[in-house]
């Protein structure tokens, strides 16, 4: 159920006297406490078939939806995954610390998950969100902003 | 040297006498078959630090160089990457096969490398091509052309 949708019933109930304020909070709020999953992506759906690597992990590809700039790569398990597709923003797995993270967790860059493809192989995912601030923990707007010509040049050394 | 620079020197050499056909041709031939590397990619530089995973490779995100699509990803090995550097098309290798595999290279969908990104890790790299054809085997632009999104709405099934 859509939250303006909860919304309006509540609205309507209340101006034909069929509840109370009261009753159209509770209406509320068990809406926003039971079904905030099916409601924040009721339209994506994990295909069955991903693979996984042998540690268990997936590639993510990370791109501006708006510009298609990639802006970083991080990896996903099977249950980071689910919950980058219940809550709505990226959640990884840290292979260093071993356990899951949210992007933008402590700085508050936060990736919101516009749609999620994967490949021909189904092994590899390409996530397109609304980045929060800058993507990279250098500061920098993608983490790919070296480049071989660059080095070359002598830019960005 | 450039190519062009072995040419006119060597129309030089000719028009001022101090060298008749014949050794402009081979001027020429020993620019062509000595200095391939140089010319072909000169302001290329493969970073000293980059992180190959456990199993010697690095992935590889390959992206439309005008319109900032994502083709595809691929695994490339030192070596792979230095063909690609050398040969300006993109070289992978093959994790299931045990081998290099140029990109097109049946197909003729060939890749020519624009410029090569690395990441803040230094363990990933954002290859800018050219792309000719469709990049996928299947015949689409994009191997990421099915999305969870599309799933639940029954496209692309």
């Amino acid at each position: 159920l859509k939250i303006y949708t909860v919304f309006s019933v509540a609205i309507v109930l209340r101006q034909t006297g069929f509840a109370n304020e009261s009753l159209c909070c509770v209406l509320i709020s068990l809406r926003w406490t039971f079904l905030p999953v099916y409601d924040k992506n009721p339209f994506m759906i994990i295909p069955e078939n991903l693979k996984y690597n042998d540690k268990g992990l997936i590639p993510a590809i990370i791109q501006d939806w708006k510009t298609n700039e990639v802006l970083m790569m991080a990896y996903m398990n099977d249950a980071s995954l689910k919950k980058t597709v219940e809550s709505g923003f990226t959640w990884y797995w840290s292979r260093s610390r071993q356990k899951f993270w949210q992007k933008g967790e402590t700085s508050g860059h936060v990736q919101r998950v516009k749609d999620i493809f994967y490949d021909c192989d189904q092994d590899t995912l390409l996530i397109k969100v609304e980045q929060t601030g800058p993507a990279c923990h250098t500061g920098e707007r993608s983490c790919f902003f070296r480049s071989f010509a660059g080095n070359a040049s002598g830019e960005h050394t």
